[in-house]
């Protein structure tokens, strides 16, 4: 345990996104941070009382929702197949942003009308969110879990549909996949433990309000 | 779907060790398959009806279970994780030898015997083996899934234990954390998708054969 606060980030493409903003947030990683090739986890930065570390998405959540990390970065898409109660996400960060999207094999013997669908199987990373959305609608979603790779699995009979992330369409376009609805609107928010929220106010609430002004500030 | 048959192979470090036994088996990827940064995910062999699909280690499985690859070559702590009753494994590939562990913090107060333990909060990417596991020795296991960077957790006060694979154990000690329990030693396995062995009995099992003389034969 630190003293200080732990950030988790994202590992990953959308890292390009967040050094910027982490920046104009005042903060210096130190410089392997940057380093793709490093094996290392756990970095510090310019602030000598916050530390961060880099793990994959879905793990953010978890290190956040645990209080292992006290703050953290994360798509609203990880927070909807999470749902922890324990997770606070009070602002959005405007970067990140995609759309988590239905989509199914374009030669589709029918044109696709959810609302005629009592069952549909589908290929996601993302179970929980998929089925309470197809639930909403009356549909029972049977949800086959991949890790990626996800457009994939239409094409090799796995599954019609597929609930993935969509930036601009092309990976499934390349794929013979079609959008078919839309589920959420993807960003990165910052997030906060709750209970280390309620015992530490000053400190969190003072990096949401430097992310804050981040966000407003201009880019470039 | 395909005429052929599809291998799935997985991701990252252990297809040095695969691609040596897939040529011994007589199987030459198209050139893209080595190449790290394509974002194709399918790609043709030297065999007409063989192609290769290349996913995460966890996804062979899921693929292969669900019949949308006939082929695929993963690790026992993927099969002991999963326990798909539609998977076959026939052959072990003596490569990727790692052992699946249970670790915990260097410093743990008392010496640990797992003996007396009757519940432990435990971090890992196999929550399904990591219950059955404890559950055996009459031990509850309250298991955190992390997708990464497991060695994190007990340093960051999310767990005192993990189960993880381990090789060297060098990122155990770097991350101050000692080997307490070995779970399963672990390698990779070709596996067959059942139902395809019942309706596609000859060419797969041509394919099991290959790879058995591949295992067999000399190296290098």
């Amino acid at each position: 345990m630190s003293a200080g606060l732990i950030l988790a980030l994202p590992r990953g493409r959308i890292l390009a996104e967040v050094m910027p903003l982490l920046r104009r947030a005042g903060i210096e990683p130190e410089p392997a941070f940057e380093d793709p090739d490093s094996r290392r986890l756990r970095f510090s930065t310019s602030e000598p009382l916050l530390e961060l570390i880099r793990v994959r998405s879905f793990d953010v959540a978890t290190f956040v929702a645990f209080g292992a990390a006290e703050l953290g970065i994360a798509g609203n898409d990880v927070l909807m197949e999470f749902d922890f109660s324990e997770i606070y996400a009070p602002l959005d960060l405007d970067i990140g942003h995609c759309r988590l999207m239905v989509a199914a094999r374009a030669e589709a013997a029918e044109p696709e009308d959810p609302r005629r669908w009592s069952h549909v199987r589908v290929a996601t990373k993302y179970p929980e969110a998929t089925r309470r959305h197809f639930a909403r609608k009356g549909v029972q979603a049977e949800c086959i879990k991949l890790n990626g790779a996800i457009e994939l699995a239409p094409r090799l009979g796995l599954c019609r549909h597929i609930v993935d992330l969509v930036d601009t369409g092309e990976t499934l376009r390349a794929n013979g996949l079609v959008e078919i609805e839309e589920i959420a609107r993807v960003s990165a928010r910052l997030i906060v433990n709750r209970p280390a929220l309620k015992t530490r106010p000053e400190e969190i609430g003072c990096w949401i309000e430097r992310f804050r002004r981040a966000v407003g500030a201009p880019r470039g």
